[in-house]
């Protein structure tokens, strides 16, 4: 069971969740619990860090930022013991969950489960243990990223092979579209992890990816549920394979992001090469590239545009323009668009329906809606559109797809 | 150097105290800085605490408390690191702080040096350690009771055989006494350990004492300073051997304490045992019986006297009370006098000078100062007075003893 930062914001919501923890004990489970830092903590935490040292150690920051989840892991133990089940606090050192060193964003490695076995054979009844953090092979804490607590959870499930993985968060599952922007949207019962990964990526932000590809690798039973609702069985999202959704359909969720902007490199010299030239220095700058197409050429000239995330679009102008002072690349022009959003239509259906772009395109003109740039994949297919049109476009793709009804 | 939670208070502070350890790196010297938790921090995770559980689990109380600690140690090595300053941070199970299990009061017992000196030998020049903290031989936290952190940089200080062990308060040094009460207070250039002990476990809240009792056995050269003076080598108080202290006057310091309640059973059966059978029900009551007065008997019956902290008077009422209907004491009454306060001169001149207590009293008795309970020690003579008298009293006995001018 994970507990998201809203679902242990105040000591009162710690008890509330402790409650939930009750009743799977009740029911005879012993329970690992995975607790977030209580709302607000972690991002006064990165706050302190950037105002100490605006270019900071990541080693010292994970050392600071890892502190919530510790205070999160002890009261949620003592929330427990106090109502007589038996528990305690695991930090990360102390599991050891290990991790590599690459501070700030590092991957677990292996959680050895001696340790809480051992405890779980001497009556303990559930392990607390604090999300996001983890400890270096240099002996120095690690964090896994924002949002990491859910690959904690993820990681746990899989290596003590529990029979759930429950993510309590302030959402009471995944829908098919944001509903603040399509009063129709509709609480999935089952979202298979292909699709979770691809709108997880896509910046509904209910888990973290890398939660959903570690649950997928080793066939976590993985459900999203709202610690605000009352507890039942058939409530949240449960994210499973492919095999374990009966009836789905064609198009599962409509997906959007507000932070892409548009680059085109106008009039680039189209030879063998080209991409590999513009595209290392892009990397090399830590820019994300997210789309990229390439136009016609003419007259051995063409126009290649890209998206990345919008704080990232002065660093890629500075890239493209010393590449092209450097003499790699040439281009005309570098034109960027921020007043862009990217809407994605998401689903494992479409491997076997033809047609699904189609259908699309055509709801997007309908509405007159002009598409400036498309990327597919098996189970997506992805717009870059005007700003101003994201909640139209939305409503109108929730629409045409029928995804305010179930399959 | 040990830098306490209001020198620590915001990132602006911490960036003051880095530029003190800054002179000190200058200066040559490799240094390890203790931190305590921003002022407010500990305090506020106490709060969490009892509001969690209010009969809680010391394990995870300190699971939870130590957690302040971590925040400011590694805010400090960042902010050193931005001055160019090879810094890194230790949490206690780093270095490790071995301590035994007695969590929320736990004793140091070893401090492997060799981690923080090879970092040193590899071109490390601070090393910030996080106070109060420390693992106990099970694995898990433990922390050292409130001023824990004093009591860390004096070990530490010791393990390394520190050139000197400067704690960094919010206040100058050590006063003749209480610059509050009476305004002819004088900072002390130095103070033998001993009278700092006396002074520290009367009331005078500078050092932990436990500190100053681990500064004295191993020749620890403590200074007390502020963190908000300007630098400078005389700044401070220098708590030190008697030996080091070549001319000082015959009492060092007056001490109050408000926190004091005279307790009396009257017409108590005066027989061999009577003693142990009072206070042994008392100290397994968990009261902190301080003076102790048997006055003459008559009759075979007599009264006893004892004061302790005002919020265990209760406790000790009901513990005689049981006593008394077990038959293990007998007395007429019990009176509780919450109206009191202990007045103490310190000095280890008094050792070779005699007429201290007397002119002590009478420089009380020419104030109509009447005093109710006396206890002496080689170094000290404490008195319980009328609570009224406090601000009186102490500035008689300070004018009497001549503090308000150097030796």
């Amino acid at each position: 069971m994970k507990f998201g930062g809203t679902s242990v914001a105040n000591i009162d919501r710690i008890s509330r969740a402790a409650k939930r923890v009750a009743l799977e004990v009740a029911k005879g489970h012993d329970v690992i619990v995975i607790v977030s830092a209580m709302a607000g903590e972690t991002n006064k935490l990165v706050g302190f860090v950037g105002e100490t040292a605006p270019l900071y150690d990541a080693r010292e920051y994970d050392a600071v930022t890892s502190s919530g989840e510790n205070v999160t892991a002890g009261l949620m133990a003592l929330r427990l013991q106090e109502m007589d089940i038996p528990a305690r606090s695991w930090q990360g050192w102390q599991v050891p969950v290990q991790t590599n060193s690459a501070h700030g964003a590092a991957r677990i490695e292996a959680i050895p489960t001696d340790n809480i076995l051992r405890k779980f054979g001497e009556g303990m009844r559930v392990a607390v243990v604090a999300g996001f953090q983890g400890i270096s092979p240099e002996g120095r804490i690690t964090t896994l990223g924002r949002g990491g607590s859910d690959t904690t959870a993820v990681a746990f499930a899989a290596a003590f092979d529990a029979v759930r993985c429950d993510i309590y968060t302030d959402v009471d599952g995944v829908y098919t579209t944001d509903p603040r922007i399509c009063d129709k949207a509709r609480k999935l019962d089952r979202i298979a992890f292909e699709e979770m990964l691809e709108l997880a990526s896509l910046g509904a932000k209910v888990l973290q990816t890398r939660s959903v590809e570690l649950a997928m690798r080793y066939k976590v039973r993985l459900r999203v549920l709202s610690s605000f609702e009352e507890p039942s069985e058939s409530a949240g999202t449960l994210v499973c394979d492919e095999e374990d959704i009966m009836e789905s359909n064609v198009v599962s969720g409509i997906a959007h992001s507000r932070d892409e902007a548009k680059m085109t490199l106008i009039s680039v010299a189209d030879r063998p090469g080209i991409a590999a030239a513009i595209f290392t220095p892009l990397a090399e700058a830590g820019v994300n590239v997210d789309m990229i197409v390439q136009n016609i050429s003419e007259d051995g000239r063409t126009d290649m545009t890209f998206s990345c995330p919008t704080d990232q679009v002065m660093r890629a102008e500075q890239a493209m323009r010393a590449a092209k002072d450097a003499g790699a690349i040439n281009f005309h022009d570098l034109v960027a668009d921020t007043g862009v959003c990217k809407i994605s239509v998401v689903g494992i259906g479409m491997r076997s329906h033809a047609g699904v772009a189609a259908q699309m395109f055509r709801a997007l003109a309908s509405e007159g809606i002009n598409i400036k740039v498309i990327t597919t994949s098996e189970i997506k297919i992805s717009v870059l559109i005007d700003r101003r049109y994201m909640e139209l476009a939305v409503q109108a793709l929730h629409d045409t797809f029928g995804l305010d009804k179930a399959a």
